[in-house]
């Protein structure tokens, strides 16, 4: 029985994993059950049987995609010291994940805000809350770079996280649609000149 | 005859209006002439003998797209002065088009960069080509801009565009995806400060 479910888990895995390559080229809605059963050589109805739905399966590879994108991102972004060297250390992760030669320089949230801009439902709440937890945790480190002194204190964070975030996501667009060779050193020097009006 | 080719023009008009629409709202690979034939109440040969190819009629939405464009921003902001006024009016107006309430808000070109990241072909050269267009005729307002004196001789106007034409993009997201009624004002705001560093 052990044995059994960890199989399953594995098999869950599996397709999660194979949902979230297709869905970081294709979008998250090119995920089809009957295409990933094929690719996995598994039925249908075992697919569905592990995943439950393919909005669940959606959900999954959302969260597989947030614990990625945390693992490539925040967490090393977090060993860094508050304030400037925190900021610069996502600038720089963001960079070269966005520049990763496979799928997972992808941003399924980037992309999806063209996805589901005129859709409604569970998959779109989601993809919005995702963008607004990470807005605040980038409004934390904002507001840490003014607590320590590297940011003044009129810096406006609301704003600040705006145009970040606007940067990061013409970042990704930059990089990977335009494949622009100058877009870190340009990048650089966007997220250089948002910073410096408010460098204490 | 004449009567005829009318009228099959007429038909062609009406699929390419209905095939931009479907693609503001589900994207340019959503396009499909089966789904467009049934709405028209055509039949599907019908269509294919009007537009030739599913491609050539992806085609046909980009050109209708970016006359729609022009109507919207690139030949009203022609009619201002040149310099920050011309660039001020595109500023206004993209946000505008942006804001208006039916799918003509949403942008095949900012959408496109994230469904055609990694597929190569037509379309997408077709995309990146407009959104280098684009940036040309941005980049000729910046250098007015120059020549008129109300941004400095030091203006790297490669480096502003690009921070411009992001600002732009975040901002289709802004106001169509997260639906955030700050948008506008902080977009505004985004803007200024972008031309801050030049302004004479």
């Amino acid at each position: 029985m052990e044995a059994k479910t960890e199989r399953s888990e594995l098999t869950q895995a599996a397709i999660v994993d194979m949902a979230l390559e297709l869905a970081s080229l294709h979008g998250l809605e090119s995920i089809s059950i009957g295409d990933l059963a094929k690719r996995l050589n598994l039925s249908k109805s075992g697919v569905f049987s592990r995943v439950g739905s393919r909005e669940a399966l959606q959900i999954a590879v959302l969260q597989e995609f947030d614990r990625r994108f945390q693992e490539d991102i925040l967490l090393p972004a977090l060993r860094e010291p508050r304030g400037l060297p925190r900021l610069k250390a996502i600038m720089r992760l963001w960079l070269e994940r966005a520049s990763r030669a496979d799928a997972r320089g992808n941003c399924l949230y980037a992309a999806g805000a063209f996805e589901f801009d005129d859709r409604e439902g569970v998959l779109r709440d989601h993809l919005l809350t995702g963008v607004k937890r990470w807005r605040q945790a980038l409004r934390r480190c904002v507001l840490q770079a003014v607590e320590v002194g590297h940011l003044r204190n009129d810096c406006d964070a609301d704003q600040l996280v705006f145009e970040l975030d606007g940067l990061f996501a013409a970042l990704v667009r930059e990089i990977r649609f335009m494949r622009e060779p100058q877009a870190s050193p340009r990048g650089w020097a966007a997220f250089e000149n948002l910073l410096s009006r408010y460098l204490s």
